[in-house]
C-alpha cells in the first residue's frame, strides 16, 4: 500500500493484477468483466479492507445501491407481517453480497400516504428501484411507478395483466389443489374456505381454484366461502359463524395466523381438531410447526420469491445476469390438523 | 407558481410567506426556526407537492435521511424475527413523518460479515446513524461504531456500562418479578426458567431477577435454570428434559415462540396446560393470543422501544427536540396458560 494511509483503488488494482478501470467496472457493476477478474478484485478489496469512497459512489451514475419497499400498515396489522420477514430474508440474500441495502418505508392507511412515499423515493433519488408485494385489485401503484420512472418488480400476479415485471411460483395452483384433494380423499364433503380480503388479487385466484377442484370431483361448493380480512380476530369470528350453521367438517384458511386463530376458536367451542374438524393454513410460517396440533398448511416458497424478485430487479438495473431463481411451487405439507371426516 | 413547471423552493417560500433560507433550514433540520414557521413551510410544501430535489439533498451536509440497521441471521432463525417487526413499527412511526427511511442489511453468521456491513455503511456515507438491538456480552459493535464515527443508539442495556446511548423501559424488572410472584401466589414451588442464550445481556439480567424474587420469598431456585438458544426446537427439547426429571409445576420462557413450542411439547407428552403445568412467555407477540390456551406472558413495549430509540437518534442528529418517548414497563398479562399448582 502507498504509505500507511487508507487503501486506494490503485492498491486494489495492483494487488489484483488488473487495471484501475477494471476495478471501477467491478465496483459499478458494469459488464465486460470476467467472473475470474471480478473474483480477484473482490478478494483484493476484501483483503485490503477497501470500499469505494463516497466520491466514487457519487460517480456511479447516481446509483444509490438501495432498493425500496413501501409497506402499508393495515388496521390492527403491522406493516411488516410474518410472511414479510421471510420475503426479506430472500431479498437480502441477493442484496447483501452485492452491497445493496433495502430501504423500508412503512406508511399508515391514510389516503395518499403510500403515493407520497413513492414520490419522495423517486424525486429524491433515494433508491434504484422498488419491490412490491400484495398485488391488489385495481392496483394504482404500477402506473404511478411508471410515471415516476422508477423500475419496479412485483411479487405476485399483477391485476388486469398489467405489464409490470413480476415473479411467482411455477404451478401456482398446485398447493390449493392438493389441499382440497387431500380433504376429499379423507371423505370430507362440507368444506369451507375462509379466504382473504377481496381487495387482493390472489384471493380471487385461490377461490377460483378451490371451486374448480371441487367441481372436477363432482361436488358443488357449499355456500361456505367466507370473506376474511386477514386478521386472526376476523378468522375466529368466521369460524364461530361457520360452526353455528350446518357444520363443515373441514376449513381452509387464507393464511397460517388465521388458521391458528380459527383452530383455537374451534377448540374453545369444544370442537376437537382434527377429530371433528380438519384445518388447513396457508404459507407454512414457522408458527405452523409450533402449535399443537401442528398445522397442515400450503407451503409457499417465500424466501425463493424474495430472491427471485430481487434478482429480476437487479438484472433490470444491469447488476446481475438475468439468471432466474427457481421458485418452488406451493405444496401441501400434511401435519396433524387434518384427518378423516367424521 | 412560476409557469407550469415543477414547484421550486421559491414557490414554497412565497406561499409560506418566509425566506428561501428559512425553507432550507426547515428542510435541513437546522435550529433557529419556530414551530409556527416550520408548520407553515411544511403545509406550503405539501400543498405544492414540493420535495427537495436531489441537488438540494446533496447540499444538506451529506445528510442521507436514512437510518441503518444491520441484522444478523442466526442458525435456523431469520434476521427479522417477530419482535423485530414490532420494533420496526415503532421506529417507522418516528421516521416516516420526517421523510426518513430505514436501511436494512441482513448478514449471515460468518465471521466479520457484520463488521463489514457497518464499515460499508459508514465509508459509503449511506446512513446518518444506526440502531442496534440484541445487546451482547462483550459487544464489539459500540467501539466499532465510535471508530467509524457513526452515531448509534442501542435498544436495551449495554454490556459493561458502555457509554453508547441506549433506551430501555422504566422498571425493567417489573415483568419477570410479576411473573414469579403470580406463580408463587398460585402455590407453585418448583418453577423452572428456560432462559435465552448466555451471549445476550438481558438473559443474565432476567436470570438474576428470577433468582432474586424467589430468594426474597424464601425459596431457593431448583436446579432448573436451563440455558436455551431462542429456537422453538431448543425449547421443545428443554421442556422434554425438564419433564423427565422431578417435574416443575411451572415454566417461564425467554420468549413467546419458545413458550408456545414448549407448551405444545408438554401437551404432546400428555401434560395438560395449565392443569398440570403453568407456562409463561415473554414479549406478548400477537402469537400469544392466537394459541389455545392463550398464553400468559410478560408484555414488552416493543413499539415504544422502537419509537424511543429512533427519537434519541434523531435528536442526536438535530432532527427533533429531545422529547423522550415513554416506554411502558414490562408487565405480566395473565391469560389461560397459568393456574394453581396441582
Amino acid at each position: 500500500m502507498g504509505g500507511s494511509g487508507k487503501p486506494t483503488i490503485s492498491d486494489v488494482a495492483s494487488l489484483a493484477g488488473v487495471s484501475v478501470s477494471a476495478v471501477s467496472k467491478v465496483v459499478n457493476g458494469k459488464s465486460g468483466i470476467s467472473t475470474a477478474t471480478r473474483e480477484r478484485v473482490l478478494a483484493a478489496a476484501a483483503k485490503l479492507r477497501w470500499t469505494p469512497s463516497a466520491t466514487a459512489v457519487a460517480l456511479r451514475a447516481a446509483r444509490t445501491r438501495a432498493l425500496g419497499m413501501v409497506l402499508r400498515r393495515g388496521p390492527g396489522l403491522p406493516g411488516t407481517d410474518p410472511p414479510f420477514t421471510l420475503l426479506v430474508d430472500g431479498i437480502e440474500r441477493e442484496l447483501t453480497p452485492r452491497g445493496y441495502g433495502l430501504l423500508l418505508h412503512v406508511v399508515g392507511g391514510e389516503q395518499g400516504a403510500e403515493e407520497a412515499a413513492y414520490r419522495r423515493l423517486a424525486e429524491e433519488g433515494r433508491v434504484d428501484g422498488v419491490l412490491l408485494t400484495g398485488s391488489r385489485v385495481g392496483d394504482t401503484r404500477f402506473a404511478l411507478l411508471r410515471d415516476l420512472g422508477l423500475p419496479a418488480v412485483l411479487v405476485g400476479t399483477p391485476w388486469d395483466d398489467d405489464p409490470i415485471p413480476s415473479v411467482r411460483a411455477t404451478h401456482p395452483d398446485r398447493g390449493i389443489r392438493q389441499a382440497v384433494e387431500h380433504l376429499l380423499r379423507h371423505g370430507h364433503r362440507r368444506i369451507a374456505y375462509l379466504c382473504g380480503p377481496g381487495s387482493r388479487v390472489h384471493t380471487h385466484h385461490r377461490k377460483r381454484v378451490f371451486k374448480e377442484v371441487l367441481g372436477e370431483n363432482g361436488f358443488v361448493p357449499s355456500p361456505s366461502v367466507v370473506d376474511g380480512d386477514f386478521t386472526p380476530a376476523g378468522a375466529a369470528v368466521g369460524v364461530a359463524d361457520l360452526l353455528a350453521g350446518p357444520r363443515p367438517t373441514a376449513i381452509l384458511f387464507a393464511d397460517d395466523s388465521m388458521a391458528v386463530a380459527g383452530l383455537s376458536a374451534a377448540r374453545r367451542l369444544g370442537v376437537d381438531v382434527p377429530r371433528e374438524l380438519s384445518v388447513i393454513g396457508h404459507d407454512d410460517l414457522p408458527l405452523s410447526e409450533l402449535v399443537h396440533p401442528r398445522l397442515t398448511t400450503v407451503r409457499q416458497d417465500l424466501v425463493g420469491l424474495g430472491q427471485a424478485a430481487a434478482r429480476v430487479l437487479l438484472a433490470a438495473l444491469g447488476e446481475v445476469e438475468d439468471a432466474p431463481v427457481r421458485v418452488n411451487p406451493p405444496e401441501l405439507v400434511i401435519r396433524e390438523s387434518t384427518g378423516p371426516a367424521r
